[in-house]
């Protein structure tokens, strides 16, 4: 049997953006109260926070002392420092697990776990200098795609080879870190599935989103994809499989490609992630709470699609837009709270339910 | 043309319970921050805000403080001491008006009031000592309800006399406080409209909720209540006309019982409502964000409801439900994280979709 956190316990969250401020409301939800460990200043999941510690990820008091406060650890990035989850591990249990995060910060280490699984991926290779560059290309070709293994996120740390000469072009774009050369795929859509399981091993996955990226950055996610049901099927399955391979507790998004061979996983984030935004007006129980469920020891929720949804990300400038989305019947707004608007910088998100009408 | 308070505002909130925490989250989700003032340790509301002051109604620099620190007020509960208001109404808006919360503090008032507007109320008569209650008795007859003009709530601060021999140990229930005989209405149903009002003069009423009350407590709100659509269309106009009398902004509920003579408004209350609870799963935006985006200025929006929904209240040992309604699908669990468990208190609510399928 599984213990589980009683109302009134708290929850700690590495990380203090948008993520970590959604788990907090629905932590709330809950009765449960968050602690925010961030290096910035001014986080906005500290806004509806109960605690903030604002330190650094190589503190080990600030890390022994949120520690020692908290009933139960998780976080918002994958990119968590090694020694920080060191400093944590012997006084507070870390959910999801140690091995999950450290499979998906490196995208070979990730891909060759899924390969272990026997679910396909792009044809990749290791790139580390101009020699492993060489033998790459031949193996996998162009067009291809050059990623940093680690670190990497809304198209940074990536670049697109249409020919082998852009080979040291490429290696420089990438500041000539450690990386992995991917072949393309060709793909009728990209979609992702958001999986949760629970401490007792019980898994949920929410429909499968339709994903729209531009420039590298996710712009919309609709539900339901146009998929049929048998490829929705073989998602979901997808995403059990994965997440039983990692003895997974909490919520998972694993992005797929749909190609006329089938399903190829892209790529797995071991956390809430930003295609599954759209569960917040169109299931009971979202992707958030799902997760603080699973992490809590809790059953897991309803995470059946009631409505469907068009969640668009508001990036930079789109901010602009909010007076009017406010004002459209419809649309749910989802702002984060951050003070300043950058290029690039994510600054909210709509969801916007379809075909909506009385009852 | 209205100010709009722009993301990244404050929103002060009178009141740090169960109000002042949903208050608090839907502020978020308009990436506006809340700060609360409730003279009682560890507010509920405190987990999910950005501030939270620690001092008593009457404490003139902390209120000053506080009225320096938001940009617009609100509360979530109607016996605000005048003398608080009067320290804070120079510094910054307080919405509702003050005239709103004058009015429904007291139930003469309040009564006169909506009689003015030409609805229907019960009959009543003001009960100050034996003299006034036995004219009372011999206007209003009995089975009444006697109730003290002041302070009632939860079904305290009243009784019940079945006959007029009963009238003098029915003041001494009350305190001998002022108060007032209402006559007993024969009702089929008590419904309530939650209505919303913004700076502009925009009116959004959410579809009426059938209530049921134990013990003069809010047991259950379901949606749609079973009422023709004549009398619906009856509640929302009276809800409008109410509003517009108050010259109000944000949201108020509306207690009416549904009579074979036509609706009777039971009471109103100048805030967010227990029986609007429903609102968080049955609309795109629930009564708590519509009240913030009617006081910061902003546009309303979509409160039309798409789920039939039965919202219970989980009161004093009804927490030991907690972990089987946790796995109960189609139920949202919203608990108030509150520490103790007290017979008679409000502890959580759960909201559950009627009929729901996946689509």
């Amino acid at each position: 049997m599984t213990e589980r956190l009683a109302p009134g316990s708290v929850i700690g969250i590495l990380g203090g953006g948008q993520l970590g401020r959604m788990l907090s409301v629905a932590a709330s939800r809950l009765g449960l109260r968050t602690h925010i460990f961030e290096p910035g200043p001014n986080p906005p999941a500290g806004h509806v926070a109960d605690r903030v510690t604002t330190a650094s990820y190589d503190d080990g008091d600030a890390l022994a002392a949120f520690a020692a406060a908290v009933d139960v650890i998780t976080f918002e990035f994958e990119n968590v420092p090694s020694g920080a989850l060191d400093a944590l591990e012997s006084t507070a249990p870390i959910r999801p697990n140690r091995e999950s995060l450290r499979i998906s910060q490196d995208r070979i280490t990730e891909k060759d776990f899924l390969v272990r699984l026997e679910l396909d991926v792009a044809p990749y290779a290791a790139v580390d200098d101009e020699a492993t560059m060489s033998e790459a290309l031949k193996r996998i070709g162009t067009p291809a795609i050059l990623k940093t293994r680690r670190f990497g996120y809304d198209g940074k740390g990536q670049t697109t080879l249409g020919e082998p000469q852009q080979a040291a072009a490429a290696l420089d774009t990438v500041n000539r870190a450690p990386s992995v050369l991917e072949g393309f795929v060709e793909f009728s859509a990209e979609i992702s599935v958001i999986a949760a399981r629970s401490a007792s091993g019980n898994v949920v996955c929410f429909d499968p989103g339709e994903n729209v990226h531009r420039n590298g950055i996710l712009r919309t996610t609709s539900v339901p994809a146009r998929i049929t049901s048998e490829v929705r099927e073989q998602a979901l399955q997808i995403a059990e499989i994965i997440l039983i391979g990692l003895d997974y507790i909490g919520v998972l998004g694993v992005e797929l490609f749909v190609t006329p061979g089938g399903l190829v996983v892209n790529e797995i984030a071991p956390r809430v992630h930003n295609s599954g935004h759209w569960t917040q007006d169109g299931c009971v129980v979202d992707q958030f709470e799902q997760h603080i469920r699973a992490i809590a020891g809790w059953p897991l929720g309803d995470g059946r699609r009631h409505a469907d949804v068009v969640m668009e990300n508001l990036i930079g400038d789109d901010m602009d837009r909010v007076w009017s989305l406010a004002a459209d019947p419809s649309v749910a707004l989802h702002l984060y709270g951050k003070s300043e608007v950058k290029p690039g910088r994510k600054m909210a998100h709509v969801n916007r339910r379809i075909g909506h009408s009385e009852r």
